[in-house]
C-alpha cells in the first residue's frame, strides 16, 4: 500500500480523478472528502469515488497521510490556515492548482514548519466539464504533472507526491516556481483568455444568432476552452496575474503585426508570419505524436 | 445524370473532395481539372480524383456545363478574365472563396454578361490539411454550403449548384454576401487569426522549448487551425479585410475588458464575463448536438 489515509480537499473533477485512480489501483487505504456541498459529497460517495465525507476541513485532515487541495484556488490560505493545527508532523501536503508563485507564498505563510513537507503540484490535466461526475480514473494517463519543489522542500515528501502520481499512469517532471508560472500563462491560461474573449465579441454581435448557427469545427475546436469553470478560471487569473498579464500584452504585439499587416497591405509580412506560425505548429504536432508514441 | 462536364479550377482539398464526391455518387460524366503543377494534377488523376487535366485554363472550360473555382482568391480575377471568351452561353459558374464581397466585384468585372450565370458559393469545411491528398468524398456530409445569389442571378443556375452541393451531402443555405462576409469574419477568420498569433506569440518567447513541451490538449485544440494553408489565410485576410479588421477590433475590445477586470483587481467583472462566455458556448454545443441529432 502506497499510502494509508488520503484526504481530498474539494471532490471536483481533479480531485475526485485522483481519487477514483488511487482506489482503482488499491494505492491506499482510505480516502475521506472535505467540501462545502454535502450533496456533491454524497454523490462522491455514490460514485464510489470516495470511502466518506467531512464538512469539517479538520476533521477531513486528522490522521490523513497525505492532504491533496484541489478547491479554487482563492480558498487556500483559509483552508491552510483551519487544517494547519490538525496536520500530522509527517502529513505530506500537496495540491494541483494551475499557479505556483501564489499557491507557495500562502502555503509558506500559513503551514509555518510544516512548510516543508508541502510540495506544489500541478497535473496538466482536464475537461471542460467539471464536477465529480465528470472525473475518471485515466484522467491522468500518459500527462505530465508539475512539480515544482524548494530548496526546503522534503525529500522523502517529493517522493511521495511523484508515487501517487506515478501510479494514477502520470509522467512527473519538476519545474522551477517562476518557470512553471510563465510556461502555462503561455499555453493554458491566455488560450483560456482569448477564448473567452472570443465567445463573449461574438455573443456582442449583431448577427449572433447566424454566427453561432454557421460557426464550423475550427470555431468548435477553437473555443471549447470557454466552457470551462468561471470560478476556477477567475482565480487561476488573479493567482497568476503577473505572468498572465505579461503573455497578454506579448499576445497583443503578435495580434497587432497581423492587423498591421492587413491593414497597411503588406502581403510579404503576413505571408510571412502565417508560414512561420504555421512551421512552428506543424513542428509541435510531430512533438506531441512522437510523444505519444514512445509511451504507447 | 446531373451534370455532363465539370470542370475543377484548383485541385487542393476542397476542389478535389468535390470531384472525388461527384465522382462517387456517378453525378457527373467528365470532370476536367486545372492547376498550374502538372505533378499535382496527375496525382488527382492517378487517386482517381479527376478524369483528366489542362494546364491552360482556357482548355479545361472547354464545353464545360459547370465551372468551380477552387484556387486561392487573388487568383480569381486573372482566371476569371482569361476563361472568360471561352464559356458558354449556359455554362454555370460558382467558387469556393471564404470571402464573397471581393468576389462578386471580382465576377461582376470579368463576367460581364455572363454574370447572372456566376453563382457565389462557400461550403463550410475543411481541415488543416491542404492539397488533393488530404481530400475526401464525404468532406461535405453533414455540412453547410453557403450561397449568395445575387438578384440579378440566374435562378437555374442556383438550382444547379444547389443540386450540386446536395448530391454531395451538404445542406445548402442562402445568406447576403455582406451578411456571409461578417458571420465568415467573426467565426472563422478571426479565430484563424488569433491562432496564429498565439502560435506566433509563444514562438518568440524566451521558454519556447518548454513551452511546446508542456501544451496540453486544451492549446493543441486551440492552435490547431494555426497549420492551415498559409497563402490561402493570406488571400482570405485581403480579400475580406474590411470584415476582418470590423472583428479583429471588436475582439481587441473584449480582450481588454478582461485584461482591465485582471489589472484592476475587478473580481465580479471577470467572474461575470467568464460566466457569461461559459453560457453562451455551452449554448453553441447544445445548438451543435441538436442539429448533428437532427440530421443524422
Amino acid at each position: 500500500m502506497l499510502i494509508n489515509r488520503v484526504a481530498v480537499i474539494g471532490v471536483g473533477l481533479i480531485g475526485g480523478s485522483l481519487a477514483r485512480a488511487l482506489r482503482a489501483r488499491k494505492a491506499c487505504t482510505h480516502i475521506i472528502g472535505f467540501g462545502r456541498s454535502p450533496e456533491h459529497l454524497q454523490e462522491a460517495v455514490d460514485l464510489g469515488v470516495i470511502d466518506d465525507f467531512s464538512l469539517t476541513v479538520t476533521d477531513a485532515v486528522k490522521d490523513a497521510d497525505m492532504v491533496v487541495l484541489a478547491t479554487p484556488l482563492k480558498t487556500y490560505g483559509a483552508l491552510l490556515k483551519a487544517m494547519r493545527p490538525y496536520l500530522g508532523d509527517e502529513t505530506v501536503i500537496t495540491d494541483v492548482g494551475s499557479a505556483k508563485s501564489s499557491v507557495v507564498e500562502v502555503a509558506r505563510a500559513t503551514l509555518d514548519k510544516l512548510f516543508p513537507h508541502f510540495v506544489p503540484g500541478h497535473p496538466i490535466a482536464g475537461k471542460e466539464k467539471s464536477g465529480v461526475a465528470a472525473s475518471a480514473a485515466d484522467l491522468f494517463e500518459v500527462h505530465r504533472v508539475i512539480l515544482t519543489p524548494l530548496p526546503e522542500t522534503d525529500v522523502a515528501a517529493i517522493d511521495k507526491v511523484k508515487q501517487m502520481w506515478e501510479v494514477c499512469g502520470a509522467e512527473v517532471v519538476h519545474l522551477g516556481v517562476e518557470q512553471h508560472d510563465e510556461i502555462l500563462a503561455a499555453t493554458s491560461h491566455l488560450p483560456h483568455m482569448l477564448a473567452y474573449a472570443l465567445v463573449d465579441c461574438l455573443s456582442g454581435m449583431e448577427e449572433r444568432e447566424e454566427i453561432f448557427k454557421f460557426a464550423a469545427g475550427g470555431f468548435s475546436d477553437f473555443t471549447r476552452i470557454a466552457s470551462s469553470d468561471p470560478q476556477m478560471w477567475h482565480d487561476i487569473c488573479f493567482s497568476n496575474r503577473a505572468q498572465l498579464l505579461k503573455a497578454m500584452e506579448a499576445f497583443d504585439d503578435y495580434l497587432n503585426r497581423i492587423r498591421s499587416a492587413i491593414e497597411t497591405d503588406n502581403s510579404d509580412e503576413l505571408l510571412k508570419i502565417f508560414s512561420r506560425a504555421k512551421a512552428t505548429r506543424d513542428r509541435f504536432t510531430r512533438l506531441r505524436d512522437k510523444r505519444n508514441d514512445s509511451i504507447e
